[in-house]
């Protein structure tokens, strides 16, 4: 009889948010793929678990793929498992799970930690939909049209970023998403969990420890209530220009003054201010 | 000081999917607010654990919140669990988890189970980002129309359906979905679990025992290659009648033979066949 193929979920920072079956199963199984043989051996020797681990990552994921499922066809179950959380979600193997199904090879899933879900329930927004929108792109121009196209998303959106760039993108975000509510989660599920909700404009100022992996939350947009008669571009113009001068307000506090003000979002206001900008030689 | 709120993750299923720190969780805090307090009580029982349980539960989420802000404010710590999962991903406890944040309680969840990300896994599909829809919508006018916008989503889509709703569900996106990749997952992680890979057009033959809850990820829509040439309306519509009366093939199997033809979608084929249907009387 052929082996099993589990995918397991592991840890995304406090070991102990492993569960008994995934235990049991890395216990079980011959052979654990894993992202990182070494991080995960740490994981196995902190439960005692002595089964051999073998790689499996973006860069040898298609050579591999062939001897695993030889090992599957000889009966040998094999545990999939990522650096943390759930294999799968951002993370290398969906090779390999496809390949198994072709073959005709069980996949049993065990749920766990995920960091996705995680940063979800802590935010507080509402959940009945989401996106997940994976790693924000690493390139700034990339970044900047990806958050546009993010921006009007009605249904909350989860994403990652690294240490060494979350600066960058919470400037990026402060510009483009302006008031929306956010939530800034860092180190889940560690002693130095951190979870900040803010807005992007408010972001940039709170200097977050640039540490460990982020996962952010973005409220959902909401259409912004009608507007009580129709305003034309010049009248916001003359408004948003008054109150940057005469009350010394930043371009992006005088934005969200002016869209409060006639019922629009900032970003609605941005917008009509480019359109001016455009039409007319500055 | 004041209490924290702690949401946490239970099993969808199998009883073991539960983590060591949900379980001391569970044991360590003032009350369980739970979504159905019988069910939960199993759970607790299962693992020995007597902390006290209160209902939370949609019907009554607005008058219970200030008796358990007060609580938390009192210095008890309060766990919020769903009837299965991660609370919050369709569940109620968002109007909790909302007010305690407004009311600087610490939040803190603790992750685990989650049946969006079991069956993502177990569907094979790239997963580098998803959609989670929420529930299919009950009406069947409602639930078309909602098929019809996540056609076209180019990320994988997951979303439940009711064991009493699902063979019309099924009917509707072999209707909208055609050839599409789909990914039916019943009762996971439990004993009789079925992870079901099939296509929206075979899925509803398949006889899926109407049983348990289902989720439901659908691969994610690619654009078809450009055709070789513009392809006009009447050309297709000849085509399709030709293979429908020559071949004894039924409406979808033309639909799909004729997709293949011309390098279109067969919801292309369908929207091109429609527009002509519409510009002339039939």
């Amino acid at each position: 009889m052929a082996g099993r193929l589990y995918v397991v979920s592991t840890p995304i920072g406090n070991l102990d948010d492993i569960t008994a079956r995934a235990i049991n199963t890395l216990k079980a199984v011959g052979v654990v793929a894993a992202e990182d043989t070494r991080r995960t051996g740490l994981l196995l020797r902190h439960f005692g678990i002595a089964t051999a681990t073998t790689s499996l990552h973006e860069h040898n994921e298609t050579e591999k793929v062939p001897a695993l499922l030889r090992k599957l066809s000889e009966g040998i179950d094999i545990a999939l498992v990522s650096d943390a959380g759930t294999p799968l979600v951002a993370d290398p193997g969906q090779r390999l799970i496809a390949a198994a199904i072709e073959h005709g090879i069980r996949v049993v899933p065990i749920p766990g930690a995920s960091a996705v879900l995680t940063a979800l329930a802590a935010s507080g927004y509402p959940a009945d939909e989401f996106v997940f929108a994976g790693f924000a792109p690493s390139r700034s121009k990339d970044r900047i049209s990806w958050l546009r196209r993010l921006a009007g998303e009605e249904r909350p959106v989860v994403f990652f970023e690294a240490p060494h760039r979350i600066a960058k993108t919470l400037a990026d975000m402060a510009d483009i998403l302006v008031e929306r509510p956010i939530t800034i989660a860092r180190e889940l599920t560690k002693l130095h969990e951190e979870v900040v909700r803010t807005t992007a404009t408010l972001a940039p100022a709170l200097q977050i420890a640039e540490r460990g992996e982020f996962t952010i939350v973005l409220a959902p947009y909401s259409k912004p209530a009608e507007p009580t008669r129709a305003v034309d571009d010049a009248e916001i113009r003359s408004y948003f220009s008054q109150i940057t001068n005469s009350k010394g307000l930043s371009r992006r506090e005088a934005l969200v003054a002016t869209a409060d003000k006639f019922g629009l979002s900032p970003n609605d206001v941005y917008a009509r201010l480019e359109r001016l900008k455009a039409s007319r030689p500055s």
